[in-house]
């Protein structure tokens, strides 16, 4: 008996909330339904015949969604005419036509699961998709190099190149290392994936909580680059720099809301853009450099704030580092790639690390050509800029193309970490909330709570590069090791062809990057990389207790063997503080035929909506009794008299409360009620006045809504409310 | 059948909050009871016997509060051992013990509602209490008056006198007023009643946002004078008078809180004090006079800031009123007294219009005699004192004995208030929640209310008492003015003995507080007491919104004589907006046997927590329809194959949600089911999830929750929540 179905399926992440029965349960279902139809047969009064007809009941075979609403059409074939039903989702009922209105133009219409599998990229269209952060990399990572250096003055500026190859380096090790983690895993696998599956649970939550602060603050760094290419560009902008941030941090909030649907052909030509203006700018200053016999420009002398040691240097280094973050993005996303996945992903990540160190080394080649040293007031690409370009069109064009840039590499944090919150919460490390899709198929809730926990970092940091930076490259490379670290266990396990080849690269790039690591970590700990170091734990920590605590859900609602006899009698005595007595009673598998009922109906006056409350419980069958509250004996024996004039239908009992409270006497009522018989179930049936505005709700007690919370602690005590609707 | 009752009964003014039923009611009653009972013999096949004994519960014949809870014990006669039970109460189940304690420390031990009526008042005590108020004006009325005087400059100051004389006549004219309306309300009655009673609805609303306006002011005035008081002594502190203030205002709150049982003896020392203090002040003055054979002290010169005029001459006048705010306590707490009460009252009202006129009379006299001048610095009062005893612990006595007298003044409006808005709130004027008295017999809510709206203002202000005088003066005399206009029309309707002479003294009394009323509000209107005139039409609109929206209810609540047949199937067509089709069922009285039932169990996974929810809604012995929401046909189909395995002994459907969303397929399922049979009562079972901490809430969708809240607007559709608990 099930409703029609659309014609297609689609493969939806969040399939795996509800994962299947295990043969044991199974089994155990098989046998607590034997049970059941004994009960059932004596129960079945109403002879399986229903009053409605659910097969009348269908959604058309294409689903449409409504204009305004979140909204699934229900067609009835009763009358023949598909009927358009108001949204019932609450949080749509309350909204007003205009904030509907302003919702669907904000967010866009909301889409089919379906839409998710139709993603996939051609590698043309990959590569600027998934290496936009790699490529956004560039706008900071020689900034973050040379404001470290520049402490140390101009002698300290002449290692910039010998620095930069190093970087080089490194970038072509950490490439080549994760060549083989996408080989290795060709459904895509993020750093805490790889660390978890060969390093332990432990090492990949740790993974996982860098991995979060790697898309927190890539998001708080790459605005805060993009803010200094507004500002290096339009001066009179430089007293709002963090207004400007605001405004960025609003675009992706809502950008991101609308979803994945533009992420394909549209986040394609930014990085196109990007590249295109760094093309420019490198050639331009190898022109010039070329007219002048690659003489380069001698600097204007800076002054020295530090002392020029190996600890400059290698805090420099590892700043500088930040100029390759993102390049993991291939390993998680292989499963978007066109098939062979694996084979198209590894070439893309190729060609992304070779476009890396083309511009990354020739922006720092060209910095050092023309002299330039990093200034407070103005970004490097942009002195770059007016160099070459001077202050025309070409030079609005590179700081256009690299806020672009910036924008959709601080992008990448919101499919990253909502991707990552959703695959912690499938292992149940993070709340389920992070499983639910929103209508345009985006992970509504982690993409807000990124907003909020970067844009907090950015306010709390001033907007500061200098200071983001070193928490930015601890976040990074703390996933980066962990992530190699795995890889290198993952090809001890396996030894299949070429492993000692693929170990080889691995080991070197965890090498690197936790040396990096360490040097972040432990030379600007004093200045915000503490924030992490206490930060980190705290996650972990986190994750942890949430696993603990779907552990404990998933064996409390398990299906246990069915207990020969009666098992609801069994009361445990319990020694617990505000457990009430009557909550000793074990919540265990029943077969209706073992229920026992009491309804209890609170009374107040005999009006209409208690009197329907008062029917319904009549009309279901069991024992009845009403109880009155009454704060003093006069009223109590007037509204005897009125009972009993009404015909004593049901038993009355009536509680004085001379303190004058109304929920305290109630319910201190009911837990001796279910003290007296615990094996009863006891069903209490509130008349529950319904108001039509929410400021109606301050006129009325709710009673009902403040006793159902009263109740919820008690066991074995079922609430029912029965409406009665108020006029507005 | 009803539990043992205690021996003592007491006079709750809440005791209005239920209305007996009418007459024509009680008809109705009967004749829908005798409806019943065919349908109770037909459905009682439990024979009237409950598997609880609900006469053996009972509450000890003397109740008693236990020390840390508001909590009334229920002792089970079962065992013969009484128990005392954890607080259920969930606003004390959410605190800790250490909150209870401080709760308890702080505001007392609850009281029983028979320690009302014990608070009857003799006239040596019932002066200082009821006198309070109009003592402490004297405090902050000879500031008022000099102070706006003061702007003209030396030639006004002379004016004083004038203008104090004027003040006496004004206050005996008020108090002769005052005395008529003690005679005619014995069971009293503030200005609201009065008004009300003989002016109409209207001008009756009108006084008691006037009355509104004196409480909130009053307490404001009086902490601003009570500041200065305080500053004058003690120098050092005239930078943190806000801070003094503040603290003023918790001690009323957290005082008020305790309740009234410390208003009897407990509040009439201060009083004495303070008049001993003026005594003393006065006889001191008088004395050094004496001694320079009653000649002034010449004033030091003061610069005129605004030319004299009469309006200014009006305007001191006016806040110099504020010296007989109060006036009127007698008036409302006639019932306070000892019997005969309303002679006691009127002797006590003699009194204490004798006190006032002699005290500020003889402060003023004082003032001119010693030739002081109102001063920013240092209150009238303490320059007073200075000048009579120098710096001495006289001195002192005299600034404490103020500083005491104007808390208890304030004091008052934590009686007067919260008493208005019972009155109010008991003709469905106000917030039934008004009519609720605390633990402590104190109205909680209105004592809350009054302390954040009085602060507001106090803070709006700055404190300033000349800011404050014109908005206190207009709310006061308004209500002045329509309680005697509502006096002459008493007089005129009842027309008794001596009525002329009545009528002719509150004819006085309404003429002489309108022109202090035309005078306060136009001659500040711009400096403030335009607040007043907005606030005073808002609260009035919102009192009859209010009494709009009870009417509506009661009406929707009332009982209608039964229609033959099936009333419950006339189904009306209805435009409404967001009203669904299903809610166009009316809702009628019904007996217990015209109900047609369906329970519909939305079921998510064959677990505990869904199959103890699906054994209830079986074991009701209704029709039971189970609904599986599924992203995907997958998961449908396999859900599908494990419902088989248990048996299907329930019909399933599954309704697929493309669009992933889970409530909305629910709620417009249930919606069209409802349209298929709008006849039947739908029961919806929900297993619902307890957590144990609040932060697990983040942790589950808390689906019952929000389809409950979904559900609510059906009519028809009642919700009952299966409650599974999980472990902490």
């Amino acid at each position: 008996m099930s409703a029609a179905r659309p014609k297609r399926t689609a493969t939806s992440p969040a399939a795996d909330d509800l994962p299947p029965l295990s043969g044991a349960e199974l089994r155990l279902v098989r046998e607590i339904g034997s049970r059941w139809a004994d009960a059932m047969e004596d129960r079945q009064a109403w002879g399986g015949a229903l009053p409605v007809d659910p097969s009348a009941i269908s959604f058309p075979g294409r689903v449409r969604p409504t204009g305004w609403g979140r909204v699934v059409e229900v067609e009835a074939l009763r009358d023949g005419e598909p009927t358009v039903l108001e949204p019932a989702d609450p949080e749509l009922a309350e909204v007003s036509r205009w904030g509907r209105l302003l919702r669907r133009l904000l967010i866009g219409r909301p889409l089919l699961s379906s839409a998710l599998v139709e993603e996939r990229m051609r590698k043309l269209v990959a590569l600027p998709v998934v290496g936009a952060d790699l490529m956004a990399s560039v706008a900071y990572g020689p900034e973050a190099l040379l404001g470290v250096l520049a402490l140390g003055g101009s002698v300290a500026l002449g290692l910039a190149p010998l620095l930069a190859a190093a970087l080089v380096a490194l970038m072509v090790t950490v490439g080549l290392s994760y060549r083989q983690t996408v080989r290795a895993y060709p459904s895509g696998a993020g750093s805490y994936t790889v660390a978890r599956e060969n390093l332990g649970v432990l090492p990949g939550l740790t993974a996982a909580a860098g991995l979060v602060g790697d898309y927190v603050l890539n998001v708080a760094v790459s605005i805060s680059t993009g803010v200094a290419a507004v500002t290096s560009a339009l001066p009179p902008l430089r007293g709002s720099g963090l207004w400007l941030g605001a405004a960025m941090f609003a675009i992706l909030l809502v950008g991101n809301l609308r979803g994945v649907r533009q992420s394909g052909a549209a986040f394609a030509w930014p990085t196109y853009v990007f590249l295109a203006a760094m093309a420019l700018l490198i050639g331009a200053g190898l022109w010039h450099a070329a007219g002048r016999g690659m003489a380069p420009v001698p600097a204007s002398p800076v002054r020295a704030l530090e002392p020029l040691g190996v600890l400059l240097v290698l805090r420099a280094f590892a700043s500088g580092a930040t100029a390759m973050t993102g390049i993991e993005a291939v390993s998680n996303s292989v499963p978007a790639f066109r098939p062979p996945e694996w084979r198209n992903g590894r070439t893309t990540l190729t060609w992304m690390v070779v476009l890396l160190v083309l511009t990354f080394s020739g922006v720092m080649l060209t910095l050092h050509l023309e002299g330039i040293a990093p200034r407070p007031d103005e970004s490097l690409l942009s002195q770059l800029a007016h160099h070459a370009f001077g202050n025309g069109p070409l030079y609005g064009y590179v700081q256009a193309a690299t806020l672009l840039m910036l924008l959709f590499g601080a992008n990448t944090s919101y499919h990253g970490l909502p991707r990552l919150l959703f695959t912690l919460a499938r292992d149940h490390h993070a709340p389920r909330a992070f499983l639910r899709l929103g209508d345009r198929l985006a992970f509504n809730n982690g993409v807000v709570a990124l907003t909020a926990t970067s844009f907090a970092v950015y306010l709390g940091f001033r907007g500061n590069l200098q200071a983001l930076i070193p928490l930015f490259a601890v976040g990074v490379f703390l996933a980066f090791t962990l992530s190699q670290l795995g890889m290198v266990v993952h090809w001890w396990r396996q030894r299949g062809a070429g492993w000692r080849r693929s170990l080889a690269l691995n080991a070197m790039g965890a090498l690197m990057s936790s040396l990096v690591l360490v040097t972040a970590a432990a030379g600007k700990f004093l200045e915000g990389a503490w924030l992490l170091v206490i930060a980190i734990p705290l996650l972990i920590w986190l994750a942890t207790r949430i696993r603990a605590h779907y552990d404990r859900v998933a064996e409390a609602v398990r299906l246990r063997p069915p207990v020969p006899g009666q098992p609801e009698l069994t009361v445990q005595p319990r020694a617990a503080s505000h457990v009430t007595p009557a909550a000793a009673h074990e919540e265990v598998e029943q077969s209706p035929g073992e229920i026992r009922h009491l309804a209890v109906v609170p009374v107040s006056r005999l009006d209409l909506a208690n009197l329907r409350a008062l029917a319904y419980a009549c009309s279901l069958g069991m024992p009845v009794l009403a109880v009155h509250i009454s704060p003093q004996q006069e009223q109590a024996d007037r509204f005897e008299y009125e009972w009993g004039e009404w015909g004593d239908h049901v038993p009355l009992a009536i509680v004085l409360a001379p303190y004058r409270a109304l929920l305290a006497p109630l319910v201190n009522y009911l837990i001796e009620l279910h003290r007296q018989a615990p094996d009863v179930t006891l069903t209490i049936v509130l008349p529950e006045l319904v108001v039509r505005r929410a400021w109606h709700r301050l006129l009325h007690a709710n009673v009902a809504a403040r006793l159902r919370r009263a109740l919820r602690p008690l066991r074995g005590v079922v609430v029912t409310s029965v409406p009665f609707h108020l006029p507005a």
